[in-house]
């Protein structure tokens, strides 16, 4: 006793989202076709638009449907500051925090020997193509602080100082607001290390 | 600063299915755009195969490619018993316990109040039709021992009953190789509550 070959073939369709095992497959599936065809429809259109349209970003290699994303077609930016993030997320949570007015370069990934994700799968050509341009003064290292994004932004700031370009790191540190008390103490011990002279 | 709208239509579309919110959502396009676009693809076809071509057996209304599903079909099933299931999937779960050669009726459901799925969206008029077939001489109720399957099983015993038909609830109790010292208390409780004479 099997499942009809279409759904056996939906639900291992569905078995390539991250996270998404046989039996959580099987309810996703059930779960499309019993309670939401509509849905079902528009995530089949949805995926057909998307792989259809979306490309990446010529400058700064983000998801975009045009040649060039908004962000680097806007003139107003300063062009000599280049921020470096893993995700698209990322880009959106520092935008969000209105604190970087430069352009962002973003990976689409990390380095991660564990998932076979090496130097070659995140885009660093591209990079070293990017940190060519003229107006360039300073590299900003915003991978995550996880040992990928370490690992990642320690391979990145070799490849750009050999290059003879300026590069940094966002700063490890308490959150503001952040009560000793409250705060990890991995972060604690980074806070202290990295102290910084005051007046 | 936004998603591009074929990006953010796709996470949008994700978000249908049970246990995805939009982190997840995101972090599924991503995956299917960067990394597995291929299986994107597939993921589209299938579900529109799925859609075009899966529909409901008219007699244990399961899913079904064709209009009776390979198990009703099947003459050698007994015909007077029918065990009444929730989901495809507790059928396949029986079938692999090879304890039952009747017939089975799928709910696609159970009566769940608080996900607002009541008695008429769970196809009770499909199986009270299908318990007047002649052949019929016992209905067994197999719905899951939680809240919502226990109140369906009331539910369609009752409606049974009514129409003077034998019902019987497949049996609570300790499992097979069990130890009282680790099955939990509930369990246990039911199994001295509903203990049987021996010889």
């Amino acid at each position: 006793m099997k499942n009809p070959p279409a759904l056996e073939q939906l639900i291992n369709a569905l078995k390539v989202l991250p996270g998404v095992g046989p039996k959580t497959a099987q309810r996703m599936a059930f779960h499309l076709l019993q309670q939401d065809k509509s849905g079902a429809q528009k995530l089949a259109q949805a995926l057909e638009r998307a792989l259809h349209n979306l490309r990446h970003c010529q400058r700064c290699n983000t998801f975009s449907e045009t040649p060039l994303c908004p962000l680097c077609s806007d003139s107003k930016r300063q062009q000599q500051l280049l921020c470096v993030v893993e995700m698209p997320a990322d880009l959106f949570t520092l935008e969000q925090a209105k604190c970087f007015d430069g352009l962002y370069f973003v990976l689409m990934g990390r380095i991660s020997p564990l998932d076979n994700i090496g130097p070659h799968d995140i885009n660093l050509d591209k990079l070293l193509l990017r940190t060519q341009e003229e107006a360039l003064q300073e590299v900003i290292i915003a991978t995550n602080f996880t040992a990928e994004g370490e690992v990642t932004a320690h391979m990145i700031s070799e490849l750009l100082k050999e290059r003879g370009l300026q590069v940094s790191r966002i700063a490890r540190g308490m959150p503001v607001g952040g009560e000793l008390e409250y705060v990890d103490l991995g972060t604690l011990a980074q806070a202290v290390y990295e102290r910084r002279g005051i007046g």
